[in-house]
């Protein structure tokens, strides 16, 4: 059991578990190792106080190093879900469990808002993690939606188990890749998930219907509601935080861009570190 | 007239100013030239994103080298009150005022809540700017209460124009120090502010009564509530502030350790980022 578990190394999960480590709480970091790719990107950046000027790439480095001061790892692992277990907290880490007093998202903004019926057939049919559900698709259709070639290999686990997966693909898939016999590569995007009681087709961009037993939405950034069912948004997305970085569910904050605009490094750091200082408290106080 | 007036030299301040000057506005920043004295004062920060560890005098040389670098002069003004004027903002300096259609109040904490009587005065007798009002008591009886040697040349100004001023010293005075005849320096603190329709006396901590005509309150930090009057704070003197650094009154805006806890460098930034880019936005849309 961990005292926080930060989701998330943009500059607000950085900041916050650089904070949370300096008021002596275990901590677990979780993301990319690399840091944030929207911010290596980054070709001049003038705003971040105390850099006149300095590019994504060497700000990102200045992160690690200070990461690397602070004898702070990454542990370099996909969070699919966050679970209010009443005192505590269950992060879905694949197909095992990392558990947290109090934890803080920094998990980015969301490009891509949910579509028709996405949120209404959530755990009827919809999911967000191939390699924990594929189990269920076993001898049946499945769909996966995934924006990424990072999920490949969870699209070649799930043909395992599956009779046939539709793969409809959000981004250029190479032409060297090789995808089992059963996996049906669609390069289209999805407007719509239909169904009764659950999923029973999805609808594409150019309206043909495709008949399938559930659908998984493999995206590079979750959506907050989609991480943590319960957890309040606006209607843009963006996790509704007080001024203290406290959200609706006791014990978990968030920092950076999920909190909403402006989307910048400097405020996204202020944020983390506001955030694991209330988390530090949030722990204290109930031990 | 300005697009944006920021109070303040603090880490939030300096942060409000770039990003201001990013937007392309005209800018004032009113404050100490050599930034934040307790910030220069901090030994060993560790903190503050990008630098693994750093002297509070190293960072605050950083964020002077960033305002050289974006050519952002720093004005070595006190200001004395700011007025909402309905579409613009008047900043008492001095005997002068500097007008701006937005501002930001980046002042730090006041360590000092108002005493007895104090805020219940003010205009009354109770006033924060000794060279502005010190002809109000020609010929007669005034006392000033300085928590700081800065505010020695308003002492001795005002006393050209009073026929006598208690000079109730928070502070040690220099045994170098020579004050007018008709200065009467009292190494002590005031309790409280009497009076009826108007201040007629103080009280000091060992319960002594003064008589007097007026009061002089010269402090380093002001107060929110002292220095915009309508300004909306807490109980502990906070600016009560939105998650976008707006206040209750239109097109001002506030950042950093004056809008409450935590006070720490790497919130200050963040929030005068935030501040200024809501700032921008004000008057643009006003054009």
């Amino acid at each position: 059991m961990f005292d926080i578990a930060i989701i998330g190394t943009g500059p607000a999960g950085v900041c916050a578990a650089i904070n949370a480590k300096l008021r002596n709480k275990s901590i677990v970091l979780l993301g990319n190792e690399n840091l944030d790719g929207k911010l290596r990107k980054a070709p001049k950046i003038k705003n971040y106080l105390g850099f006149s000027e300095i590019s994504g790439d060497e700000l990102a480095d200045k992160f690690l190093e200070h990461l690397s001061a602070m004898d702070i790892q990454i542990t370099p692992k996909r969070v699919n879900a966050v679970y209010a277990m009443g005192d505590y907290f269950a992060l879905e880490v694949h197909e095992d469990f990392i558990n947290a007093k109090s934890v803080i998202v920094c998990t980015g903004i969301d490009y891509k808002k949910p579509i028709l019926g996405e949120t209404e057939y959530i755990g009827r049919g919809v999911g967000y993690c191939a390699t924990c559900d594929a189990h269920l698709y076993k001898g049946k259709t499945v769909c996966i939606v995934a924006d990424n070639e990072e999920f490949e290999p969870d699209v070649k686990y799930t043909s395992e188990l599956a009779q046939k997966v539709l793969y409809f693909t959000e981004y250029k898939v190479s032409e060297n890749t090789v995808f089992p016999e059963n996996v049906i590569v669609i390069p289209k995007k999805i407007k719509q998930v239909v169904g009764e009681n659950k999923v029973s087709g999805v609808v594409s961009a150019d309206d043909i219907a495709y008949e399938t037993d559930g659908v998984f939405f493999l995206r590079q950034s979750m959506g907050a509601a989609r991480l943590v069912p319960g957890l309040e948004a606006d209607e843009s997305g963006h996790i509704i935080v007080k001024r203290d970085m406290s959200t609706n569910i006791d014990g978990l904050y968030a920092a950076g861009d999920c909190t909403g605009t402006p989307y910048q490094y400097m405020k996204a750091a202020g944020e983390g570190l506001v955030a694991a200082q209330m988390a530090a408290l949030y722990v204290d106080k109930r031990k």
